[in-house]
């Protein structure tokens, strides 16, 4: 993990650039923090430089409440090499929602599930790197991004306490199984209005998890609507959790 | 509008027990309040002796933020005149559940429409003498209790700014129609495993909401396991909407 560029903002958060191998990502740490900090891993949908507003945002609000927060680029996104097989799959993914068909199972295999494989080693490799800072101590909490990636990392990565999840995007039908094996506290964020995703399957997957405490939250505003209010619910679960 | 006792609690909540006509009545009111205090009209299921232990507790839990509290005993409820189709239509719904049959439309209309359309009157009649006294001024919000008077109350009282909505119990089709005319923020809690209620008629019953904001949270539990942070959340809802 090389630090790459640093700035230091005026709530005292310091962003710190950096890349582990090819892979970019951004840390950002609290001020002044007396003991190490609690980490959230901030997910995304792709394109670290596109989210960078909105990923900012969210992290500098956790940050404000002691919290690291830190992400990496997606597989295929950003600066990254694209994935010949994730573009065809994305394009017929797209191909069948502006024709108003169902989208088929194969197609979100296809897109989705390759990334899921090669994403969540990247994500445990970075949490690897990021918990030898000194400044940062655990827990760790996962928070967004494309949700069959954080179902994978709740199942698979034992450092993960708690998931703050959005339910905003087309999920494999073996995601379900894997949902099954979740057993940590969980948030799901679902946007009830959202025309580019399927309702009932969000629903679907909140019923599959398998952990004892799960909650969901389902607002309107579209998808990109999360109504600001969910950042401090967000914080407040985390804080359940984490500390 | 008649006090009928009084205790004030360490923390400084007043607590009375009041009559308007026949109907009893209770009303918290904060320790120290500088203005008058905004109201939350606090539903329950009937039974307020039963339900005191918990009704006082949301209600001291709201004081503690600035708002008054009230509520009413519902009509065939605690020590009021039984009604005897209400007891006829109780015991029809208890032997289909219990049978573990579907609960047929006119069961349900028999239950909880004469209930509502007795209720919201009282309730109407209760904001008005609560609205009357110094310490009480408003906005006032509307937590919990029968949905469908929560709904039927969101429709017809303008001096209602914002609901909290318990999704637990049945609904009769017509409601639906009266949840399209809701307009006011909502916040609707459901118990995702309440074996004892619907629950795609919830799910139904939130995306039929006019409201254009409107919340879901939805948690495990069991019927009268709602999350005690849930109580925070509501105060929360509470304090962007009557505040």
């Amino acid at each position: 993990m090389q630090f790459t560029s640093e700035q230091r903002f005026d709530d005292g958060v310091l962003e710190r650039e950096f890349t582990l191998g090819e892979i970019p990502g951004i840390l950002w740490t609290p001020g002044s923090a007396s003991a190490p900090a609690p980490l959230i891993l901030v997910g995304h949908p792709g394109g670290l430089r596109n989210m960078y507003p909105r990923l900012a945002a969210r992290a500098r609000h956790a940050a404000a409440e002691g919290y690291a927060a830190a992400t990496i680029e997606l597989p295929g996104s950003g600066d990254r090499p694209r994935s010949s097989a994730a573009e065809e799959a994305r394009a017929d993914l797209r191909r069948a929602v502006q024709a108003g068909e169902p989208v088929a199972d194969e197609i979100v295999d296809r897109l989705v599930l390759p990334l899921v494989d090669q994403a969540v080693p990247e994500w445990q490799a970075a949490l690897d790197a990021l918990l030898s800072l000194p400044e940062i101590g655990g827990p760790v909490g996962y928070s967004g991004g494309v949700i069959s990636i954080g179902v994978r990392l709740a199942v698979v990565e034992p450092r993960i306490s708690a998931a703050l999840l959005f339910a905003g995007s087309f999920v494999p039908r073996s995601m379900f199984e894997e949902a099954r094996q979740v057993t940590i506290p969980l948030q799901v964020l679902l946007q009830w209005d959202d025309e580019g995703n399927d309702r009932q399957m969000a629903l679907d997957l909140f019923d599959a998890f398998g952990s004892k405490e799960k909650t969901l939250h389902a607002n309107m505003g579209g998808h990109t609507g999360v109504p600001a209010f969910e950042g401090d619910d967000g914080n407040r679960f985390f804080a359940r959790h984490l500390k």
